[in-house]
This record gives structure tokens, C-alpha cells and sequence, in this order.
């Protein structure tokens, strides 16, 4: 088949956009398209359900709102996210907000008690408030429970966090489950820890695993998304292991391979550990999510509603 | 500033996704936008010349309508392209094709002749037309001249190719000058070695600096908007050393800054050799530039004629 | 100061070796040479304690022994792992192994029971001796406790595994704690899931803190050494935010920073967080860790014993 | 083939450290170790012709004496090069040298007269002395020729230039060709550009390739050793498509293939061009070639004389 030359013309659509990539149909091109097929294919199919893991600064990088509308839209099922992209979110729903960058030196932003992801500045009087507003959140939480699971512990935090555009609140009330291995290396953790000192609570490290075990028996077919690699991007692709591996899988990262860790590991790899079924349809779109994943979002809904 | 988190909604155009990007402002999304700016208000400033470098597979890669295009509407101003770059463009306008990958092994396209480029293809039937097709050009060329520069022997054969959508005819269309310093590493350096065996005909390596000078004084202002790094990369910077540097520079690539390889260095760097202004208004992409250029190329075309 | 140009001769040292890196003192060899001197400095100086964080296949990619001699001679004093070096370094322990990749494809891998990580494969029948052997060990523990934390559980897990190269028993022995906040998303997570469903036992994700805290309080300084990123690079960076940050730290990786995931972030931006100090002696070595750190360790070795 | 640990132990020579890189075999350490017994088999055939190109800042960054040494030695035949390397082996050899950033802001280094690559500067009183100098050599030369080829050129500079320490004047006592493709690209090709102005003297481009055919055609077998991509790198390869490709390859780079660029592409891609032969023993080392080419180069240099 020929690449057909990417046509710009004036006031073109993301629909638009997106056919020129496919009949490009190679590089980064190539690749996009395919990953947009496949995401609005599963969104459409009936009998897929979809797992989306979140690594690397999503929400505060700006995909709070594109994640929040997927889950609203019950176009994601299932959500595995750093503790990190929880803690933001919550961040903003406490009333804190993300800042662009002015360019101050580290050891400057650390006097004005400014966290730095990349160009992103967070402020220390937003995670004040999230500490004291997490605690009664905790605390609401302790009162009906002495010992719960990662999972069940989020979804309760969700039902308690009255905002709309939090993506936690949206998952609890539409019962997406939303799960977090590596929940005590962030914010949270550290606060739970506190909170814990004071209080007979304990997060079950292992509890969660009856339920995504009886999710993962559940689906008949399981499409997995993956921004960034680390922790989540393992879960996702992991948790599928008891039913013989996903069925199709979308990474998008620029983490690289030769390194061999899994964050930048082609997804092919998980064809070898039976965590990708054998003919699995997979794509790896190399470069930002942050703005490559809502691109991508974009077109499928189009062509979902097309 | 605060992160404005991107929304999604149907039947988006380009223009509508780029204003999301522009008001989360952070990350890709940050880097996109303000390359997507800097390039429109390059277009429409009349006293700013825009010059693009094309390294890597930009025209097998799916860019030269793109790149066409450009020139025709007559916003860029000069061309400095890979060897490459050019020998694909007059593979397509001998009728040739560049065609999607079917995932043969590398050894298996040897017998089949066919070169790949990542997930692209060639085929040697091309090539030998090609062959034949430039061996008549050159001949003609040689007519008029016997020492040519590489830039006026890029214009003769543009001047020579009938193909509308052939980015070197556009351009000798449109007197838009073509540099291609390491012209002579590519199929077209290899068959004028051929020509040249049995034909008085030099190629002056150092006989562009007189006008390359000439119009690099004859600059007002200067944006460098660089596909990829390598020699073209450095051949725009390097040719604006004579007025001080660049104004302004975009650059799209996927290379890294921790080698030192100029491919992968910041554009601030620039600043230190004089060949960017101090105070000069630079961006750096990073990214797969078949994608990320188009997508900027079209916003910013909405920008321009919006 | 000046580069001064890299000589090799004769049956050079690593040492020698070294040296010449330093005195060129640019791109990789400059910021091995600083990692190298800052290794064994912290080494030497018994007021600093040495943080070691494994993410990658840093134990099936051939860094067993390097890490478990490190743990032997006094030279970490704690360490951040991945649920994965844990359970790779248990699978040899039971006299299973790591095998050299012979080419296959992933799906002929999956039929053969092979698991792949890049070139390193590993087999399923390992695996399942691992399953029988760790369910044995899981129930020795839970023997003696119903609830325990995960630092405790993999101490407990060391005392039990009788394999003198095992990094997991080195470091029981030698009483140096090995935090794993991630430790559900592997092998002995999901085993334990299988475990627990018939068993009285709960592993409190929380649990740690306490002793982490006591600990990171108990250091006069830290020097954080980081192979890979992930959860185990944000918890050896995050646990020291109570003490104000590291006071210095080495990170081996190929991520890189633009997409602002924590794995490919410069550690400077550690310092906005506090978590590192200002002033701190921060190192990033861009390159393949299960090569750069045994190079690094083998000429601090000479510089301590020197 | 099982996965032995590498093992450290005090004073370990350059042979011992690749002894344990081999014996572990797979990632970083299996494909430095393939590199260095393919460099050092290469070099003790008598039948085969190592090529090594240099792209990057290969002189600057501090490998100035290595290809030097190597050159001098016997052990590599023929050089493709950037031009940049080309001029800054002349600016030390005119009395300047590289310096050891001290972290000044670009703009700051341009007001100093400080050119900066990565972490290494240069000084401008540095490139005048070179400006000088350069000029009396191209004199020199074109009191012999009217016209010469790039190779010729770089060639008659080496004779002319009373530096031991130069590997341009290395090779050119030991008859190793250097071939400069993009040569007008850089310092030197700026200055021959002025002295052209007023001198009647012509660099041909295509001028090499007649002896570059005959020595290809003369090797038996070809080594291809390459240190970053580019122009160096395609030409290293493209020279052997005559003779169906080069026999085996080496290339260290930190480059990556996604994008499609040359300078990332893996090794067998060249195979279906011809560039490689079918069969070919190809190698890609990924990592900083400033540490880890002298790192191969010290090991196979034991495994010669051993």
C-alpha cells in the first residue's frame, strides 16, 4: 500500500486530520491512526471493556478533564493510576490548581514551597489544604472501616469528594474501579501514615485482588490504554494474566526499550508472559501523551458518534 | 498561570483542539502551542524569512505535500534539505512510490529489492527509474554548465521537473532556494559520480556561500524552523552566524540533549555561537516531526487566514 | 579547566580507566567520573547512609551479586526495590535462573512457556518452583504474624531463603531493610493473593512508615543511588522529604525529561519538592545501569580500599 | 545460555570488567561485549578494513587521542567525519583547546565569546588563531591545486599541519583517507568560503568518489564502525553498496529508531539497501560513545596484545 502524502488545508477538523494520518499510514502517522481505530473499535464494541492506566504527570499535565469525560461517558472501565495523578486530583477538587512555569531555579521554588513536575509548579498552601481536607476524608472513611482494600479505600474518597470535575468522583459514581499498587508513595500515603499513628486503620496491600480478579474473569474481551509506563502500565497488562492477556493494547510513551525495563518495553513483550493474547491487536505511539492521548481522543469520538 | 485542563468535545476542529493545548500550556502541549504561534506570526510578519530544514524521512515520511505547499504559498523562504530529502521527492515525480511496510525481515527485502526507512519501503524498480530519469537532467544541466553550485544544480533540476507536487519544482517555481550541503551523500550524489566519470561537470561544494550570504544579509529577521537535526539543522543556524543568529527558532525532533550531538541539542545553545539572538524566541518539539509538524502547519494555517 | 583527551593503553585498570574519564571530565565521562567519586565518598564518610532504588531488571539483567555485595560489605544501608528485582532474586534463590535470549518471537515465547524482559528470558517451570517454595515461606511467616508490613515481610522472607548470593537474605542478615511499596504488582503479590484467600493474612501497605521514618530521622546525611525510576526513585527521593532531602544522589537512566514522569526527571527537580537539600551533590548518568553501576562500583571499590 | 552476575572485585582490570559484562550477556553488557570482540577479531583479520565515523562531538568530547592512537596503530583505514570534528582537531592543534563548562547561561557565554556543546566550551580567541592558521594552509594547498576533492583536501591539511596529536596529520602520515562529505558545513568550509572570494580554487564535491570506489572495491571485507549517526554514519554504510555492504558493524549512539531518522536506525535496516550484507555481524551499542567507545576500544586493544 503507498503513504498518500499529508494534505493541510484551512479549517480542517480532528476528523479530518486524523484521515490524512491514515492514509500516510507509516511513522508516527501510522501509529497514531492505528491507536484511534483501535480505541473507538473497543469504545464501540459492546463485549470490550477497557482498562485505562495512568503514569507520568497526566493530571496535572492537563488530561484531568479528558479522563474525567471518558469515565463519565462510561467509555473506561477500569482505571490503575500512580498514587501521584490521585493526589492531584484531589489537589484541585480541595480548591489547589497546576501553574506554568516562570522559570525560577529549584532551590528558589523550594524557598517559595513550590513543587516542580517538569514545566508544572504546584503550591504548598494547595497540599495544606489537600492535608487538612484529606483527613476528614479519612476519618469518615475509618468510621465504617477498620481494615480496607486500596480499591474500596479510593472509591470511598470518591463518593466523599463533592466535585464534578474530579475524576475519582466520577469513577465512584459510575462505579469504575479505580486501583492504585504503589497508593502509599504519594501524598496520600504520607498522610494516611500520619493519620494512622492516631488511628486503628489499615489498607490492605492484597485485599483488592478478589475483585480484579473477579473483574478480569468478568470481561470478555479487555482492551488496555496506557499513558506512561511504570506501576500502572505492569497492573493493567499483569491483571489479565489469569484469563491469558489482553486482547488489544494501546501505549503511549516516550520511555525506550533497551534498557529492558518495562516502562519502555514494547508491547509485544507481554505476548512472551501471556499478559497479551497471541494475535492481540497492539500499538506503541511514541512521543507525549499529555497531548498525543487526547488527539487520539478526539478522533475516536467522531468516529463513535460519526 | 494556572493549567487549564484540555476538553474534548465532538467534531472538533484543529483550531479548537490547538486553543486547549494553548490554555493547559504545559508539556507538549505548552511546547506545540507556542511553536504553533511563533510559526503564524513568522508567516505573517513581512519582514521575518522563514527557512526549513528537512532531516530524516520528512518526504518519504508522508511531509512533501506539506512541504509543497508551503512553498507555494510562499511561506518559506529557503530550504535546506538532506540528500535524501531530495532524491525521494524525484523518486515520486519519475513515477515512483514510497509504500507501507508489510513486516518483512531485512534480509528478505534485499532479494525482494526493497530499501525500508522504519515502516517504509522502497523499491529498486523506482530507483532504476530514477536512475535513467536523472542521468537526463544532469545532461541537460551539463549543457549550461560545467562548474555548478549544489543550490543552482537543486534549482536546474527543479526548473526541469514536470511535477506539480514535486517539492523542488515548487520551489524553483517560486525561486525558493534549496541548500543541500551533503548532497553528494545520497542516490543523486551517487549517479553524478556516474555522470561525472564520462563528463566534464564539477559540483562547487563551497559555491553557494556567496549567495546564501547575500540573502542571509538581505534578511530583516530570520525563524529557522528545523524537521530533525543533522547537517540541515546545523546549516540553518550556522548560516545566520553573519547577522548576529537567528530571531527565532522551532525545532521537532525525537534526539536528546546528553550526547552532545547538535541533533539533539537545545536550541539555546545556539545563543553561545551567535547563531541565535540573545533574547531570540525559541521552541523545541519534541516528538515525531511527520505528525507534529502537520498539526502545527494546519493550526497555525487557521491562525493566518483565520 | 581543560578536556584533556582520553588515553587508553595496555592493560589498563578500571582505575586507570577512571581516571582518564575524569580528566576529560565532559558528557558521559565527566558525569560518570562525578558519580564515581560522590559513590565512594559516601561510602567512606560514616556519617552518610546509602539509599539503593532498583527498578528495571536490574537482578535478571546480571546485578545480583553486585547488589548483594554492596549489602555484605556494610556498603547500603537501605533499599527501595521493585516487586520485580525481588521476585527475580527469589527465583534463583530456588534454583531457578535467567537465560540469554535466543531470538524467538513473543508468541512462540508464550508456547514455550518463556517470558521475556528485552533480551533476558525466563522460564515458566522456574516459576512454578517458585510458587511451591514461596507459599511455604508465606506460611512460616504467617505463622508468627496475621498482619505485618511489607519491609517486615520481606525481612522475614530473607531470614527464611537459605542462599548465600540471595540479596534478599544478604540484606536480612545484615539487618538492612529492603522497602518495596509496589511489592503487590509482581509474582509475590499475585501468590500471596492466592495465598490469602485461604489464609488469616493481611500485609499493611502503610505499615511501613513508622520504621522508615525512625530510620531516615536516624541519618546524619543521605546519599540516594538510583538505578532506574519509577515507584522505588520517588520513594527513596520522597522518604527523606521529612528531614528536609537527600544530601546527595546518583540516577542511572535512559528516560528522559521532557514528558515529566518522575523516571526521566534531572534530580535537581528533587530540590523544589525538598527532597533533596539545597546545595546537594545530584548526579544524573544518562546510559544502561546494569553496565554504568558496575563500572561505577568497581572504581569506588578501588578508591575506598585504594 | 544462562545469565551469569557480573561480579566486582578490588582492582579489576579493563579485561576482567569485560570478562563479566560477556559472561552476563544479555542488555548493555551483552552488546558492549559483542562490540569489543568484533572491534578486536576485525582488527587482527588481515583481511578486513575497519572504517570509523565520527559524528557528535567525538574531538571535543575527549577522543581526540583515541582515533588518533587507533589511526596511528594501524587499526582503522578509513575515516568518515563531520566537519566539526575536522575543526576542532585543527583548533587544538593551532594551540586552543575544550574546556569544562562552568555553567554560564547561553547568552552570557555569547557576550564571553564562549561557544558551548552540551557541557564543553570553546573560546573564540581560540577560533581566530584557527581562522589564521587555516588560511595559510588553504594558501599552501591551492599553490598546488586549482581544483581537489574534499578527501584530497582534508588530506594535503594533514601534511601540513606539525601536530602529532592531530588525527587529521596521523592520518595522513599513515595514508588512512579521510572522507568529510559535509565538510563546507563547518568552521573550515566558512573559511573556505572567504578565501574563495578572492582565490581561484574549487573543493569538488563528487571529487571522491572514484577513489573512494576504488578502495572499497580493494577491501576484501569491511568493518564499519560508527560514533553517532549522521551524514558520517549513512556514508559509512552507503560507500559499501557497492560491494553489497559492509561485513559487520558497530554503532554506539543514543539516538532512537521511532522517527525513522538515520542516525537512530538500527543496524539491519542497512541490510535491505545492500548496505549490509545478508548474514553481517551488526552490533548497536546504546549509550554515550564518548565513555563507552574507549571502554571497547581499551578492551579489544588486551584481546589483540593479550
Amino acid at each position: 500500500m503507498k503513504v498518500k502524502h499529508i494534505e493541510i488545508t484551512n479549517n480542517m477538523t480532528i476528523s479530518d486530520f486524523m484521515e490524512q494520518l491514515d492514509e500516510s499510514g507509516v511513522l508516527g502517522a501510522g501509529r497514531i491512526s492505528h491507536a484511534t481505530k483501535l480505541l473507538a473499535d473497543s469504545i464501540k464494541d459492546e463485549d470490550t471493556k477497557i482498562f485505562l492506566s495512568l503514569a507520568g504527570p497526566m493530571i496535572p499535565g492537563g488530561l484531568r478533564k479528558v479522563v474525567r469525560d471518558l469515565v463519565d461517558m462510561g467509555y473506561v472501565d477500569l482505571i490503575i493510576s500512580s498514587g501521584a495523578n490521585l493526589t492531584h486530583d484531589l489537589v484541585e477538587s480541595f480548591g489547589g490548581r497546576h501553574y506554568i512555569s516562570t522559570g525560577e531555579d529549584d532551590e528558589v521554588l523550594q524557598d517559595n514551597g513550590m513543587g516542580r513536575i517538569a514545566d508544572i509548579y504546584t503550591k504548598s498552601e494547595d497540599f495544606e489544604v489537600f492535608e487538612e481536607e484529606i483527613h476528614k476524608i479519612f476519618a469518615k472513611i475509618n468510621e465504617k472501616y477498620d481494615t480496607i482494600s486500596i480499591q474500596k479505600f479510593i472509591y470511598e474518597i470518591g463518593l466523599l469528594v463533592d466535585d464534578d470535575n474530579s475524576f475519582i468522583a466520577t469513577a465512584a459514581k459510575n462505579n469504575v474501579p479505580i486501583f492504585a499498587p504503589g497508593l502509599i508513595d504519594c501524598m496520600i500515603g504520607l498522610q494516611l501514615w500520619i493519620y494512622c499513628q492516631d488511628n486503628d486503620f489499615t489498607i490492605s496491600a492484597v485485599g483488592d485482588m478478589a475483585y480484579l480478579s473477579d473483574f478480569v474473569y468478568g470481561c470478555k474481551k479487555v482492551t488496555a490504554c496506557m499513558l506512561g509506563g511504570g506501576l500502572p502500565k505492569h497492573y493493567a497488562l499483569a491483571s489479565n494474566i489469569l484469563t491469558g492477556g489482553i486482547d488489544a493494547g494501546i501505549q503511549i510513551t516516550l520511555d525506550r526499550s533497551e534498557g529492558g525495563s518495562l516502562s519502555g518495553a514494547p508491547l509485544e513483550e507481554a505476548k512472551s508472559w501471556a499478559k497479551a493474547k497471541k494475535g492481540s491487536n497492539l500499538v506503541t505511539v511514541v512521543g507525549d501523551a499529555t497531548v498525543l492521548f487526547p488527539l487520539i481522543v478526539a478522533s475516536a469520538l467522531d468516529k463513535i458518534n460519526g
